[in-house]
């Protein structure tokens, strides 16, 4: 009986009502941002239309090729058509298009704590934190390789800032853990460090199925409700131009039979891996991405999938990839419209290349994140933190990406405007010539009125001179420095936190997943 | 007859083909964009019409302080209504709504150089530099007061750059000019060393007469022609809450009067000149610009108008005034929809608070243009340069500026979407698993298949470091010198050049405007 009690107490905070970093000035409620203002279509309807048309006619007579046996059968069974001598499929378009009617418009994407579920769809918008940085940076410490210290200092952020909904993938990877067994340390630490919604590589099988367990260990269910209940994401990546790899169609198969989430997305890069045209790089994105969405409702009719839109161009001088550019704007909002036209939840990015936190990497970012706004952004992947196009994930940058997600999602509220707002009495009361500081008005109001930001310094020249100069980066290194301190993990059960170290070390014991290095 | 050659000859580069600073990697020729994508409607439309009757309550019952006796006769004689023992009037809505239909909804902006003319209207937006500042500041020259060679080097600059479509005031005030002859060389400047469209305080009768003659002179017309062809503009802030001081309202009487465009902005910063509330300090800012507007019609029905939105708020902790926020990207849309709603053309800014040049500017600033952009705007005040919320002319936080404006100008541009664009045979030639590197779609295409940056580094990390880790705000210094040194005056008549000489030496000699100190 003692011992029940004790299994069942919940360690750390509980889950009602002090979220995490609560304490940081500026720091908004946990929330999900509705998104109710229209997107903004940059294609007009023929355009759309001419680019569905176009990546119709690349499934139909070029296809993709299947690097797994498995699909390949699958694919043949549902009706597509094999080219002899070669591992490639061609797809009807009555096929994909059939496939697609299954596909959910919106789900719940469950987090083992439910305050922290996410709604994927309808005007729902989620923001992710930074994902798959080979390196890690900060002002003073620098930039070096990703380890696990660093790993978990950003899952510790990610769980701090309200704004952040889910962990996308490893928000840096931590090399200094051997790769066997990188995954199951590293999403038990997810469970542990953080209770939002996480995200499983499509690695391998195995550890596909490794971290299905650990979400239903961490979520304290039963295999039988997490199939249920989507508690799992993984990205899809298909290997541009036009094919679909052993791993990633290992994760379709076992995410989707299982009713987890897949979202798909090519890495178009025109220019590169796509024409060198937009229009020919969505065609191209558009045609990979459902082909994959498709193959999700072959595993498992009903299965929850998502559309990436990742395309951006490569700088044709250098062979770099760029990103928050004006093509990347374009390509944003026309991936979301094309989402939109097949009525599945739509994916984007917060990007930048640059290499510092600087003005370039914040108008990037802005620019990018226009692109998913105005483009109906249900996931938002990267959304803090990512820089240097993928390469390096930043503490600094993932607290001013923070704070303009924080803005995007006062932005998305709109005004309130009623009689109380419109301030006729306020008015009439001041009149010409005076001003507003005293009144009833603002007195009721005046608290919380206005956007609190976390690093804008809205100081004069003379105060802020006097205080030492700090740009927004230096700023952002001291609050992500506060923060990390502040953290505290969230509640977890003891026999949910048992259950997962138990499960982690048998699966240890046993080797983890083979590996040839 | 050889001196007839002689005056006629013209200065510095011909107009035609030749743009300022052509050489400069990554320029785009001169062009002025078109917003083609819908804007966005953040206000519903029992929104828009609840702010609309706020407006017009405020107008017809608290009224304005209108502070200059021909223009409360002019008011009068239009049907205002006397407010006994003050300065107030108080304006029926139909008045007003009457008024509003002889706003012209587009017309031409004339510049000396008819390459550089403005469309104003329609879907037609254009680009100004800072303007106002009383500080310029540079990475290495640091933060001064203004003074005329700063002055001039910006001017330069809004010359060089092909994205800087018109100068919307003094860049930076050259304090180092005596008040009184101030106005007289710098609009003689804007003559000299830019060929585009300029703007005139309204500080005082003399100098809007002064200012129209000069631009009369530029353009080497004759008063009746520039009272045909509007070619100089000015801004009309109210003194919010509800007053139109005594030399803006000449400015409006003398502009006006010639059919000169009137932009007339209040400058409502919620909480202070304005109620603490987005949809008070809306409905105050619309009953203002509203009634500035409707002035110019009394003065002469058709005269070019503009809606101006600069509705932010303030730090209330502080009353440090807040730009590029959520609340300022709603404000510019919400403005940019009551200027549509009137068929009005409509004037937003690009802002930000940031006393560096550093992530927060890039982030406030790219907010503010995506309130703009989305707003439909017409005229973008302060597209380059600003900062501090105003204090502070940067030089290259112009230079980002200018890189950020155009990514706009590409993004506006939308995409194509043909035969050509869609790429298919490219997609058959290179198929799943190669790269479009080497294709003939691809090699056709390269050189300009991306928006080229000005400022953007898009080096990988190590060439970066290697090159000695320049931020965005360094590469934009080295950027203004260079273009600074390529500088070149455009084209000038000699007689232009001659009577503007005379005419601004004949003013100087009178004294110019008289001043108080």
């Amino acid at each position: 009986m003692s011992t029940e009690r004790h299994r069942t107490r919940r360690r750390g905070r509980s889950h009602q009502g002090e979220e995490g970093g609560q304490a940081l000035a500026g720091q908004q409620p946990w929330k999900q941002p509705r998104n109710r203002f229209p997107p903004v279509n940059v294609l007009s309807e023929a355009q759309l239309l001419h680019i569905h048309e176009a990546s119709m006619a690349i499934l139909e007579q070029v296809g993709l090729e299947v690097l797994n046996d498995d699909a390949r059968r699958r694919m043949l069974a549902a009706g597509a058509e094999a080219i002899p001598d070669s591992l490639r499929l061609r797809f009807d378009r009555h096929l994909i298009m059939e496939c697609l009617q299954t596909v959910p418009e919106s789900f719940t994407l469950h987090a083992r704590n439910p305050a922290h579920n996410l709604m994927i769809g309808q005007d729902y918008t989620s923001f992710g934190c930074v994902a798959s940085a080979p390196n890690a940076s900060s002002l003073d410490g620098g930039r070096r390789t990703g380890r696990q210290s660093d790993y978990r200092d950003f899952l510790r952020l990610a769980q701090s800032f309200n704004i952040i909904h889910f962990l996308g993938g490893y928000p840096v990877e931590p090399v200094d853990l051997h790769p066997s067994i990188r995954h199951l340390d590293c999403l038990a630490d997810c469970v542990t460090l953080t209770d939002k919604v996480f995200h499983a590589y499509s690695l391998g099988r195995q550890r596909n199925l490794d971290a299905l367990e650990i979400a239903r260990i961490g979520r304290g269910i039963s295999a039988a409700r997490l199939e249920q209940e989507p508690s799992l994401f993984t990205i899809i990546n298909s290997n541009s131009p036009l094919k679909l790899d052993e791993p990633m169609l290992q994760g379709i198969i076992e995410m989707s039979a299982r009713n987890q989430v897949v979202c798909l997305t090519p890495f178009t890069l025109a220019g590169a891996m796509a024409p060198v045209t937009l229009a020919g790089a969505l065609a191209q994105q558009n045609a990979e991405a459902l082909c994959g969405i498709a193959f999700t409702q072959m595993v498992r009719p009903g299965a929850p999938a998502i559309y990436g839109g990742f395309t951006s161009n490569v700088d044709m001088r250098s062979g770099a990839p760029a990103f928050g550019t004006p093509e990347y704007l374009l390509a944003a909002q026309a991936s979301g419209q094309l989402a939109r036209h097949y009525r599945i939840p739509f994916r984007s990015s917060n990007v930048s290349a640059s290499n510092a936190v600087d003005a370039q990497a914040a108008y990037e970012s802005t620019l990018a994140l226009w692109g998913a706004m105005g483009g109906g952004c249900h996931l938002l992947m990267h959304g803090a933190g990512w820089m240097e196009g993928g390469l390096c994930a930043s503490f600094e940058k993932l607290v001013i990406d923070a704070d303009l997600l924080q803005m995007l999602s006062v932005y998305l509220e709109g005004m309130v405007v009623d009689e109380q707002t419109l301030a006729l009495d306020a008015v009439r009361e001041v009149g010409p010539g005076g001003h507003y500081f005293g009144t009833a008005h603002t007195m009721a109001r005046y608290k919380d009125a206005f956007y609190t930001p976390l690093v804008s310094d809205w100081r004069n020249f003379e105060s802020w001179n006097e205080a030492g100069r700090p740009d927004a980066c230096q700023r952002a290194n001291r609050l992500y420095k506060q923060v990390l301190q502040d953290y505290q993990p969230p509640a977890l059960d003891d026999a949910i936190a048992e259950a997962l170290a138990d499960f982690v070390a048998r699966r240890k014991a046993e080797g983890g997943v083979a590996t040839d290095y």
